[in-house]
Protein backbone atom coordinates (compact mmCIF):
# COMPACT_ATOMS: atom_id res chain seq x y z
CA UNK A 1 0.00 0.00 0.00
CA UNK A 2 1.41 3.53 -1.12
CA UNK A 3 1.35 6.09 1.80
CA UNK A 4 -0.29 8.95 -0.86
CA UNK A 5 -2.22 7.76 -3.32
CA UNK A 6 -2.88 9.16 -6.89
CA UNK A 7 -5.08 11.93 -6.35
CA UNK A 8 -3.39 12.56 -3.34
CA UNK A 9 0.08 12.90 -5.46
CA UNK A 10 -1.67 15.15 -7.47
CA UNK A 11 -3.03 17.46 -5.32
CA UNK A 12 0.58 17.62 -3.37
CA UNK A 13 1.96 18.61 -6.73
CA UNK A 14 -0.54 21.54 -7.75
CA UNK A 15 0.41 22.66 -4.35
CA UNK A 16 3.85 22.78 -4.11
CA UNK A 17 4.68 22.92 -7.86
CA UNK A 18 2.19 24.78 -9.58
CA UNK A 19 4.54 25.34 -11.97
CA UNK A 20 4.58 21.53 -13.05
CA UNK A 21 1.32 21.79 -13.84
CA UNK A 22 -0.13 18.83 -12.91
CA UNK A 23 -3.56 18.41 -14.32
CA UNK A 24 -1.15 17.38 -17.64
CA UNK A 25 -0.44 13.72 -15.88
CA UNK A 26 -2.39 11.06 -15.34
CA UNK A 27 -0.99 8.63 -12.71
CA UNK A 28 -2.23 4.94 -13.65
CA UNK A 29 -0.69 2.78 -11.25
CA UNK A 30 0.70 3.55 -7.97
CA UNK A 31 2.08 1.08 -4.85
CA UNK A 32 5.10 1.38 -2.32
CA UNK A 33 7.72 0.22 -5.27
CA UNK A 34 6.10 1.41 -8.77
CA UNK A 35 5.04 4.34 -9.82
CA UNK A 36 3.38 4.54 -13.65
CA UNK A 37 2.09 7.94 -15.16
CA UNK A 38 1.11 8.87 -18.62
CA UNK A 39 1.88 12.96 -19.86
CA UNK A 40 0.87 14.30 -23.50
CA UNK A 41 4.15 16.01 -24.89
CA UNK A 42 3.13 18.93 -25.85
CA UNK A 43 4.51 21.52 -28.97
CA UNK A 44 6.86 22.81 -26.59
CA UNK A 45 8.59 19.58 -25.84
CA UNK A 46 9.47 18.88 -29.13
CA UNK A 47 12.49 19.80 -31.27
CA UNK A 48 13.28 19.67 -34.74
CA UNK A 49 11.80 16.69 -36.28
CA UNK A 50 8.78 16.28 -34.22
CA UNK A 51 10.66 14.26 -31.32
CA UNK A 52 10.55 15.17 -27.72
CA UNK A 53 13.68 16.60 -26.11
CA UNK A 54 16.06 15.44 -23.90
CA UNK A 55 15.33 18.07 -21.17
CA UNK A 56 11.24 17.18 -21.17
CA UNK A 57 12.30 13.38 -21.12
CA UNK A 58 14.88 14.26 -18.15
CA UNK A 59 12.32 16.25 -16.20
CA UNK A 60 9.76 12.99 -16.52
CA UNK A 61 12.12 10.57 -15.15
CA UNK A 62 12.86 13.62 -12.14
CA UNK A 63 9.39 13.59 -11.47
CA UNK A 64 8.63 9.89 -11.68
CA UNK A 65 11.21 9.27 -9.37
CA UNK A 66 9.60 11.68 -6.73
CA UNK A 67 6.17 10.76 -6.97
CA UNK A 68 7.57 7.31 -6.60
CA UNK A 69 9.38 8.68 -3.28
CA UNK A 70 6.32 10.58 -2.33
CA UNK A 71 4.07 7.32 -2.78
CA UNK A 72 6.44 5.74 -0.27
CA UNK A 73 6.91 7.90 2.63
CA UNK A 74 4.68 10.53 2.71
CA UNK A 75 4.64 14.16 1.93
CA UNK A 76 8.20 15.59 1.92
CA UNK A 77 8.32 18.58 -0.17
CA UNK A 78 12.25 18.66 0.39
CA UNK A 79 13.44 15.52 -1.08
CA UNK A 80 15.57 16.65 -3.66
CA UNK A 81 17.70 14.43 -6.52
CA UNK A 82 21.49 14.01 -5.70
CA UNK A 83 22.32 12.10 -8.85
CA UNK A 84 20.33 11.18 -12.17
CA UNK A 85 21.99 8.95 -14.98
CA UNK A 86 19.88 8.84 -18.27
CA UNK A 87 20.56 7.32 -21.71
CA UNK A 88 18.54 7.97 -24.61
CA UNK A 89 17.66 4.99 -26.47
CA UNK A 90 15.42 5.75 -29.36
CA UNK A 91 13.83 8.71 -30.88
CA UNK A 92 10.89 9.93 -28.85
CA UNK A 93 7.55 10.52 -31.35
CA UNK A 94 5.48 13.58 -30.33
CA UNK A 95 2.13 11.71 -28.59
CA UNK A 96 1.59 10.25 -25.42
CA UNK A 97 4.92 9.29 -23.10
CA UNK A 98 4.14 6.17 -20.18
CA UNK A 99 6.44 6.76 -17.44
CA UNK A 100 7.30 3.90 -14.68
CA UNK A 101 9.29 4.23 -12.08
CA UNK A 102 10.24 1.28 -9.95
CA UNK A 103 12.57 1.65 -6.18
CA UNK A 104 15.37 -0.31 -5.87
CA UNK A 105 16.34 1.01 -2.58
CA UNK A 106 14.53 3.05 0.38
CA UNK A 107 16.91 3.82 2.89
CA UNK A 108 17.21 6.59 5.53
CA UNK A 109 18.68 9.03 3.93
CA UNK A 110 18.88 8.15 -0.15
CA UNK A 111 16.40 6.86 -2.56
CA UNK A 112 17.00 5.11 -5.61
CA UNK A 113 14.97 3.81 -8.59
CA UNK A 114 14.73 3.32 -12.35
CA UNK A 115 12.50 4.97 -14.32
CA UNK A 116 11.72 3.93 -18.20
CA UNK A 117 9.67 5.90 -20.25
CA UNK A 118 8.00 4.07 -23.41
CA UNK A 119 6.22 5.89 -25.95
CA UNK A 120 2.15 5.26 -25.66
CA UNK A 121 2.03 1.71 -25.56
CA UNK A 122 5.53 0.53 -27.20
CA UNK A 123 7.46 -2.24 -25.42
CA UNK A 124 10.81 -0.91 -25.90
CA UNK A 125 12.01 1.98 -23.96
CA UNK A 126 12.64 5.50 -25.32
CA UNK A 127 14.90 6.49 -22.42
CA UNK A 128 15.62 4.68 -19.11
CA UNK A 129 16.96 6.63 -15.84
CA UNK A 130 18.78 5.91 -12.69
CA UNK A 131 17.42 8.66 -10.04
CA UNK A 132 18.74 9.24 -6.44
CA UNK A 133 17.30 11.54 -4.17
CA UNK A 134 18.45 12.59 -0.75
CA UNK A 135 15.50 12.04 1.94
CA UNK A 136 15.97 15.42 4.43
CA UNK A 137 15.97 13.67 8.01
CA UNK A 138 13.70 15.04 10.19
CA UNK A 139 10.31 13.90 9.19
CA UNK B 1 39.71 28.82 -33.31
CA UNK B 2 36.39 27.65 -33.26
CA UNK B 3 33.78 26.56 -35.72
CA UNK B 4 30.71 29.30 -34.74
CA UNK B 5 31.20 32.07 -33.47
CA UNK B 6 28.86 33.41 -30.52
CA UNK B 7 26.18 35.71 -32.31
CA UNK B 8 26.04 32.24 -35.06
CA UNK B 9 25.50 29.79 -32.20
CA UNK B 10 22.51 32.14 -31.09
CA UNK B 11 21.45 32.54 -34.43
CA UNK B 12 21.22 28.89 -35.23
CA UNK B 13 19.56 27.86 -31.88
CA UNK B 14 16.71 30.66 -32.30
CA UNK B 15 16.22 29.06 -36.34
CA UNK B 16 16.33 25.26 -35.18
CA UNK B 17 15.13 25.55 -31.37
CA UNK B 18 12.90 28.32 -31.43
CA UNK B 19 11.43 26.77 -28.26
CA UNK B 20 14.75 27.56 -25.92
CA UNK B 21 14.11 31.48 -26.19
CA UNK B 22 18.00 31.87 -26.84
CA UNK B 23 17.32 36.07 -26.05
CA UNK B 24 17.91 34.31 -22.67
CA UNK B 25 21.76 33.18 -23.07
CA UNK B 26 24.23 35.34 -23.36
CA UNK B 27 27.46 33.33 -24.41
CA UNK B 28 30.63 34.82 -22.32
CA UNK B 29 33.60 32.72 -23.97
CA UNK B 30 33.57 30.17 -26.77
CA UNK B 31 37.18 27.99 -28.59
CA UNK B 32 37.09 24.66 -29.76
CA UNK B 33 37.22 22.66 -26.72
CA UNK B 34 35.20 24.97 -24.44
CA UNK B 35 32.02 27.22 -23.97
CA UNK B 36 30.55 29.59 -21.51
CA UNK B 37 27.43 31.12 -21.20
CA UNK B 38 25.27 33.26 -18.22
CA UNK B 39 21.61 32.56 -18.17
CA UNK B 40 19.20 34.04 -15.72
CA UNK B 41 16.81 32.09 -14.22
CA UNK B 42 13.22 33.18 -14.15
CA UNK B 43 9.98 32.31 -12.04
CA UNK B 44 9.31 29.14 -14.03
CA UNK B 45 12.98 27.68 -13.09
CA UNK B 46 12.07 27.89 -9.36
CA UNK B 47 10.67 25.47 -6.98
CA UNK B 48 9.74 25.85 -3.47
CA UNK B 49 12.47 27.49 -1.34
CA UNK B 50 13.78 29.78 -4.34
CA UNK B 51 16.20 27.54 -5.45
CA UNK B 52 16.20 26.47 -9.32
CA UNK B 53 14.55 22.93 -9.84
CA UNK B 54 16.77 20.20 -11.48
CA UNK B 55 15.14 20.03 -14.66
CA UNK B 56 16.24 23.11 -15.52
CA UNK B 57 20.04 22.66 -14.27
CA UNK B 58 19.18 19.27 -16.56
CA UNK B 59 18.41 21.42 -19.61
CA UNK B 60 21.29 23.82 -19.46
CA UNK B 61 23.74 21.43 -18.68
CA UNK B 62 22.40 19.54 -21.81
CA UNK B 63 22.55 22.83 -23.88
CA UNK B 64 25.74 23.37 -22.61
CA UNK B 65 26.77 20.62 -24.20
CA UNK B 66 24.99 21.18 -27.45
CA UNK B 67 26.43 24.45 -27.82
CA UNK B 68 29.88 23.19 -27.34
CA UNK B 69 29.47 20.63 -29.82
CA UNK B 70 28.37 23.06 -32.61
CA UNK B 71 30.78 25.46 -32.33
CA UNK B 72 33.70 22.55 -32.09
CA UNK B 73 32.31 21.06 -35.42
CA UNK B 74 29.89 23.79 -37.40
CA UNK B 75 26.19 23.46 -37.20
CA UNK B 76 25.20 19.83 -37.67
CA UNK B 77 21.07 20.16 -36.23
CA UNK B 78 20.81 16.82 -35.54
CA UNK B 79 23.76 15.95 -32.48
CA UNK B 80 21.54 14.24 -30.03
CA UNK B 81 22.13 13.69 -26.49
CA UNK B 82 22.82 9.60 -25.62
CA UNK B 83 23.78 9.64 -22.10
CA UNK B 84 23.51 12.64 -19.29
CA UNK B 85 24.64 12.15 -15.49
CA UNK B 86 24.55 14.73 -13.33
CA UNK B 87 25.43 15.22 -9.84
CA UNK B 88 23.37 18.17 -7.53
CA UNK B 89 26.15 19.49 -5.02
CA UNK B 90 24.68 22.87 -3.46
CA UNK B 91 21.30 24.32 -3.34
CA UNK B 92 21.15 26.90 -6.57
CA UNK B 93 19.41 30.43 -5.49
CA UNK B 94 17.87 32.26 -7.73
CA UNK B 95 19.78 34.59 -9.65
CA UNK B 96 22.71 34.24 -12.81
CA UNK B 97 23.73 30.59 -13.41
CA UNK B 98 26.67 30.28 -15.48
CA UNK B 99 27.26 27.33 -17.51
CA UNK B 100 31.12 26.15 -18.41
CA UNK B 101 31.75 23.30 -20.83
CA UNK B 102 34.95 21.21 -21.74
CA UNK B 103 35.04 19.38 -23.92
CA UNK B 104 37.01 15.56 -22.92
CA UNK B 105 36.71 13.56 -26.18
CA UNK B 106 35.39 15.19 -29.68
CA UNK B 107 35.50 11.47 -31.47
CA UNK B 108 34.20 10.70 -34.99
CA UNK B 109 30.59 9.38 -33.59
CA UNK B 110 30.85 10.13 -29.85
CA UNK B 111 31.69 13.62 -28.11
CA UNK B 112 32.20 13.64 -24.03
CA UNK B 113 31.80 16.88 -22.34
CA UNK B 114 31.79 17.89 -18.64
CA UNK B 115 29.23 20.64 -17.58
CA UNK B 116 29.99 22.70 -14.33
CA UNK B 117 27.20 25.06 -13.35
CA UNK B 118 28.22 27.58 -10.92
CA UNK B 119 25.77 30.72 -9.10
CA UNK B 120 26.85 33.79 -10.54
CA UNK B 121 30.38 33.99 -9.66
CA UNK B 122 30.88 31.74 -6.89
CA UNK B 123 33.77 29.41 -7.59
CA UNK B 124 32.16 26.06 -6.15
CA UNK B 125 29.53 24.42 -8.41
CA UNK B 126 26.40 23.95 -7.80
CA UNK B 127 26.47 21.18 -10.27
CA UNK B 128 28.24 19.06 -12.42
CA UNK B 129 27.48 16.91 -15.38
CA UNK B 130 28.74 14.80 -17.53
CA UNK B 131 27.41 14.42 -21.39
CA UNK B 132 27.89 12.74 -24.45
CA UNK B 133 26.39 13.64 -28.30
CA UNK B 134 26.19 11.22 -30.65
CA UNK B 135 28.01 12.85 -33.98
CA UNK B 136 25.30 11.84 -37.48
CA UNK B 137 27.82 10.25 -39.76
CA UNK B 138 26.64 12.41 -42.95
CA UNK B 139 27.66 15.85 -42.03
CA UNK C 1 17.53 -17.95 -29.50
CA UNK C 2 20.97 -16.14 -28.11
CA UNK C 3 24.00 -16.26 -30.94
CA UNK C 4 26.28 -17.77 -28.35
CA UNK C 5 25.13 -20.49 -25.49
CA UNK C 6 26.74 -20.28 -22.18
CA UNK C 7 29.57 -23.39 -23.03
CA UNK C 8 30.50 -21.30 -26.36
CA UNK C 9 30.70 -17.97 -23.95
CA UNK C 10 32.66 -19.53 -21.43
CA UNK C 11 35.18 -21.04 -24.00
CA UNK C 12 35.35 -17.66 -25.77
CA UNK C 13 35.93 -15.55 -22.52
CA UNK C 14 38.87 -18.71 -21.82
CA UNK C 15 40.43 -18.06 -24.92
CA UNK C 16 40.55 -13.97 -25.28
CA UNK C 17 40.41 -13.31 -21.91
CA UNK C 18 42.62 -15.49 -19.45
CA UNK C 19 43.11 -13.16 -16.70
CA UNK C 20 38.88 -13.60 -16.64
CA UNK C 21 39.30 -16.76 -14.99
CA UNK C 22 36.17 -18.04 -16.53
CA UNK C 23 36.00 -21.06 -14.57
CA UNK C 24 34.83 -19.28 -11.84
CA UNK C 25 31.62 -18.09 -13.63
CA UNK C 26 28.72 -19.96 -13.92
CA UNK C 27 26.28 -19.24 -16.82
CA UNK C 28 22.48 -19.99 -15.23
CA UNK C 29 20.29 -18.88 -18.39
CA UNK C 30 21.23 -16.69 -21.58
CA UNK C 31 18.95 -15.49 -24.40
CA UNK C 32 19.30 -12.98 -26.29
CA UNK C 33 17.84 -9.81 -24.11
CA UNK C 34 18.88 -11.48 -20.50
CA UNK C 35 22.04 -13.19 -19.13
CA UNK C 36 22.43 -14.56 -15.82
CA UNK C 37 25.66 -16.14 -14.27
CA UNK C 38 26.43 -17.29 -10.83
CA UNK C 39 30.25 -16.13 -9.04
CA UNK C 40 31.45 -16.79 -6.23
CA UNK C 41 33.42 -14.01 -4.69
CA UNK C 42 36.57 -15.36 -2.98
CA UNK C 43 39.48 -13.51 -0.54
CA UNK C 44 40.77 -11.00 -3.25
CA UNK C 45 37.37 -9.30 -3.44
CA UNK C 46 36.87 -8.40 0.18
CA UNK C 47 37.12 -5.33 1.79
CA UNK C 48 37.16 -4.77 6.13
CA UNK C 49 34.39 -6.07 7.37
CA UNK C 50 34.08 -8.76 4.81
CA UNK C 51 31.98 -7.31 2.48
CA UNK C 52 32.33 -7.51 -1.29
CA UNK C 53 34.81 -4.54 -3.27
CA UNK C 54 33.27 -1.74 -5.25
CA UNK C 55 35.67 -3.07 -7.88
CA UNK C 56 34.95 -6.81 -7.83
CA UNK C 57 30.92 -5.33 -8.71
CA UNK C 58 31.84 -3.21 -11.57
CA UNK C 59 33.92 -5.56 -12.61
CA UNK C 60 31.04 -7.90 -13.17
CA UNK C 61 28.66 -5.44 -14.27
CA UNK C 62 31.27 -5.03 -16.97
CA UNK C 63 31.62 -8.78 -17.76
CA UNK C 64 27.41 -9.49 -17.55
CA UNK C 65 26.68 -6.84 -20.10
CA UNK C 66 29.86 -8.47 -22.34
CA UNK C 67 28.56 -11.62 -22.56
CA UNK C 68 25.19 -10.33 -22.52
CA UNK C 69 26.40 -8.32 -25.75
CA UNK C 70 28.08 -11.61 -27.05
CA UNK C 71 25.31 -13.75 -26.41
CA UNK C 72 23.07 -11.46 -28.90
CA UNK C 73 25.77 -10.64 -31.51
CA UNK C 74 28.07 -13.01 -31.60
CA UNK C 75 31.61 -13.37 -30.70
CA UNK C 76 33.06 -9.58 -31.00
CA UNK C 77 36.54 -9.57 -28.97
CA UNK C 78 36.47 -5.83 -29.40
CA UNK C 79 33.35 -4.65 -28.36
CA UNK C 80 34.07 -1.99 -25.36
CA UNK C 81 32.55 -0.49 -22.58
CA UNK C 82 32.03 3.38 -22.88
CA UNK C 83 30.16 4.30 -20.18
CA UNK C 84 29.22 2.50 -16.77
CA UNK C 85 27.27 3.80 -14.31
CA UNK C 86 26.98 2.12 -10.87
CA UNK C 87 24.65 2.53 -7.94
CA UNK C 88 25.95 0.91 -4.81
CA UNK C 89 22.78 0.12 -2.89
CA UNK C 90 23.47 -2.88 -0.06
CA UNK C 91 26.65 -4.04 1.57
CA UNK C 92 27.18 -7.44 -0.20
CA UNK C 93 28.39 -10.50 2.02
CA UNK C 94 30.84 -12.90 1.42
CA UNK C 95 29.33 -15.34 -0.84
CA UNK C 96 27.71 -16.28 -3.95
CA UNK C 97 26.75 -13.35 -6.43
CA UNK C 98 23.84 -13.47 -9.18
CA UNK C 99 24.61 -10.82 -11.86
CA UNK C 100 21.68 -10.08 -14.23
CA UNK C 101 21.66 -8.70 -17.43
CA UNK C 102 18.93 -6.65 -19.20
CA UNK C 103 19.32 -5.67 -22.92
CA UNK C 104 17.92 -2.22 -23.14
CA UNK C 105 18.93 -1.65 -26.53
CA UNK C 106 20.69 -3.08 -29.29
CA UNK C 107 22.01 -0.80 -32.04
CA UNK C 108 24.19 -1.04 -34.87
CA UNK C 109 26.82 1.17 -32.94
CA UNK C 110 26.23 0.99 -29.38
CA UNK C 111 24.71 -1.60 -26.76
CA UNK C 112 22.52 -0.49 -23.85
CA UNK C 113 21.72 -2.61 -20.73
CA UNK C 114 21.16 -2.92 -17.49
CA UNK C 115 22.90 -5.12 -14.61
CA UNK C 116 21.50 -6.13 -11.25
CA UNK C 117 23.85 -7.99 -8.99
CA UNK C 118 22.11 -9.88 -6.40
CA UNK C 119 23.40 -12.29 -3.17
CA UNK C 120 22.49 -15.63 -3.69
CA UNK C 121 19.13 -15.39 -3.96
CA UNK C 122 17.81 -12.57 -2.14
CA UNK C 123 15.84 -10.90 -4.07
CA UNK C 124 16.70 -6.59 -3.33
CA UNK C 125 19.61 -6.08 -5.64
CA UNK C 126 23.31 -4.76 -4.17
CA UNK C 127 24.16 -2.55 -6.71
CA UNK C 128 22.21 -2.02 -10.23
CA UNK C 129 24.27 -0.75 -13.30
CA UNK C 130 23.75 0.34 -16.48
CA UNK C 131 26.54 -0.25 -19.33
CA UNK C 132 27.07 0.95 -22.56
CA UNK C 133 28.72 -0.84 -25.45
CA UNK C 134 30.49 0.43 -28.52
CA UNK C 135 29.90 -2.58 -31.14
CA UNK C 136 33.12 -1.92 -34.17
CA UNK C 137 31.40 -1.52 -37.31
CA UNK C 138 33.57 -4.56 -39.37
CA UNK C 139 32.15 -7.46 -38.45
CA UNK D 1 46.73 21.53 3.78
CA UNK D 2 45.56 17.84 3.80
CA UNK D 3 44.68 15.28 7.02
CA UNK D 4 46.97 12.58 5.78
CA UNK D 5 50.09 13.10 3.73
CA UNK D 6 51.11 10.87 1.27
CA UNK D 7 53.07 7.81 3.61
CA UNK D 8 50.40 7.98 5.85
CA UNK D 9 47.93 7.66 2.69
CA UNK D 10 49.80 4.14 1.96
CA UNK D 11 50.60 3.19 5.16
CA UNK D 12 46.57 3.12 5.75
CA UNK D 13 46.04 1.83 2.50
CA UNK D 14 48.42 -0.73 3.67
CA UNK D 15 46.69 -2.01 6.78
CA UNK D 16 43.34 -1.81 5.72
CA UNK D 17 43.14 -2.71 2.22
CA UNK D 18 46.53 -5.37 1.84
CA UNK D 19 45.05 -6.67 -1.08
CA UNK D 20 45.09 -3.40 -3.44
CA UNK D 21 49.28 -3.66 -2.99
CA UNK D 22 49.49 -0.43 -2.41
CA UNK D 23 53.45 -0.69 -3.25
CA UNK D 24 52.46 -0.26 -6.46
CA UNK D 25 50.69 3.14 -6.23
CA UNK D 26 53.39 6.23 -5.80
CA UNK D 27 51.35 9.48 -4.82
CA UNK D 28 52.68 12.58 -6.93
CA UNK D 29 50.47 15.23 -5.05
CA UNK D 30 48.21 15.92 -2.16
CA UNK D 31 46.53 18.70 -0.49
CA UNK D 32 42.49 18.76 0.65
CA UNK D 33 41.01 19.06 -2.65
CA UNK D 34 43.42 17.60 -4.95
CA UNK D 35 45.62 14.30 -5.18
CA UNK D 36 47.67 12.42 -7.93
CA UNK D 37 49.15 9.37 -8.05
CA UNK D 38 51.01 7.07 -10.14
CA UNK D 39 50.26 3.00 -11.06
CA UNK D 40 52.36 1.20 -13.30
CA UNK D 41 49.75 -1.13 -15.07
CA UNK D 42 51.14 -5.19 -14.81
CA UNK D 43 50.05 -7.95 -16.97
CA UNK D 44 47.04 -8.72 -15.16
CA UNK D 45 45.52 -5.34 -15.81
CA UNK D 46 45.86 -5.83 -19.70
CA UNK D 47 43.07 -7.05 -22.14
CA UNK D 48 43.28 -8.39 -26.00
CA UNK D 49 45.57 -5.60 -27.75
CA UNK D 50 47.50 -4.85 -24.72
CA UNK D 51 45.28 -2.08 -23.46
CA UNK D 52 44.27 -1.56 -19.83
CA UNK D 53 40.77 -3.58 -18.97
CA UNK D 54 37.92 -1.16 -17.95
CA UNK D 55 37.85 -3.00 -14.71
CA UNK D 56 41.15 -1.81 -13.74
CA UNK D 57 40.63 1.71 -14.75
CA UNK D 58 37.27 1.46 -12.61
CA UNK D 59 39.11 0.09 -9.74
CA UNK D 60 41.81 3.34 -10.16
CA UNK D 61 38.84 6.03 -10.08
CA UNK D 62 37.46 4.72 -7.32
CA UNK D 63 40.82 4.41 -5.43
CA UNK D 64 41.23 7.94 -6.82
CA UNK D 65 38.52 9.19 -4.68
CA UNK D 66 38.56 7.49 -1.98
CA UNK D 67 42.22 8.46 -1.63
CA UNK D 68 41.44 11.91 -1.70
CA UNK D 69 38.41 11.76 0.77
CA UNK D 70 40.83 10.03 3.60
CA UNK D 71 43.25 13.15 2.71
CA UNK D 72 40.63 15.48 3.33
CA UNK D 73 39.10 14.45 6.17
CA UNK D 74 40.97 12.07 7.77
CA UNK D 75 41.21 7.96 8.32
CA UNK D 76 37.36 6.98 7.82
CA UNK D 77 38.06 3.27 6.75
CA UNK D 78 34.06 2.81 6.15
CA UNK D 79 33.89 5.51 3.73
CA UNK D 80 31.60 3.80 0.87
CA UNK D 81 31.16 4.02 -2.88
CA UNK D 82 27.93 4.82 -3.26
CA UNK D 83 27.79 6.10 -7.39
CA UNK D 84 30.32 6.01 -9.97
CA UNK D 85 29.95 6.94 -13.16
CA UNK D 86 32.99 6.76 -15.91
CA UNK D 87 33.06 7.27 -19.15
CA UNK D 88 36.11 5.50 -21.55
CA UNK D 89 37.45 7.97 -23.99
CA UNK D 90 40.77 6.66 -25.86
CA UNK D 91 42.26 3.06 -25.65
CA UNK D 92 45.04 2.94 -23.03
CA UNK D 93 47.77 1.54 -23.87
CA UNK D 94 50.14 -0.40 -21.42
CA UNK D 95 52.49 1.64 -19.15
CA UNK D 96 51.91 4.30 -16.77
CA UNK D 97 49.04 5.45 -15.42
CA UNK D 98 48.50 9.22 -13.69
CA UNK D 99 45.30 9.74 -11.69
CA UNK D 100 44.41 12.50 -10.85
CA UNK D 101 41.17 13.55 -8.20
CA UNK D 102 39.35 16.80 -7.58
CA UNK D 103 37.02 17.24 -5.13
CA UNK D 104 33.58 18.91 -6.39
CA UNK D 105 31.83 18.76 -2.77
CA UNK D 106 32.70 17.81 0.67
CA UNK D 107 29.80 17.62 2.47
CA UNK D 108 28.90 16.09 5.87
CA UNK D 109 27.15 13.00 4.05
CA UNK D 110 28.46 12.47 0.82
CA UNK D 111 31.87 13.51 -0.73
CA UNK D 112 31.55 13.86 -4.75
CA UNK D 113 34.36 13.84 -6.76
CA UNK D 114 35.63 13.91 -10.68
CA UNK D 115 38.94 11.46 -11.28
CA UNK D 116 40.84 12.17 -14.72
CA UNK D 117 42.74 9.18 -15.58
CA UNK D 118 45.94 9.93 -18.85
CA UNK D 119 48.52 7.53 -20.11
CA UNK D 120 51.88 8.49 -18.74
CA UNK D 121 51.97 12.47 -19.36
CA UNK D 122 49.74 12.68 -22.46
CA UNK D 123 47.20 16.07 -21.39
CA UNK D 124 44.22 13.92 -23.20
CA UNK D 125 42.57 11.85 -20.45
CA UNK D 126 41.66 7.93 -21.15
CA UNK D 127 38.97 8.03 -18.86
CA UNK D 128 36.94 10.29 -16.64
CA UNK D 129 35.36 9.50 -13.63
CA UNK D 130 32.34 11.05 -11.13
CA UNK D 131 32.56 9.90 -8.06
CA UNK D 132 29.98 9.31 -5.23
CA UNK D 133 31.09 8.43 -1.43
CA UNK D 134 29.16 8.23 1.71
CA UNK D 135 30.81 9.42 4.94
CA UNK D 136 29.38 7.85 7.98
CA UNK D 137 28.38 9.88 10.85
CA UNK D 138 30.00 9.00 13.84
CA UNK D 139 33.60 9.91 13.31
Amino acid sequence: MPTMNAPELIEFLGRFFPQSRPERYQIEYVDDRRLVFRYQANHDDLRPGDTVSGPTLMALADLGMYLAVLAAIGPVALAVTTNLNINFLRKPPAGDLVVETLILKLGRQLAVGEVFIRSGDAPDPISHATVTYSIPPNR
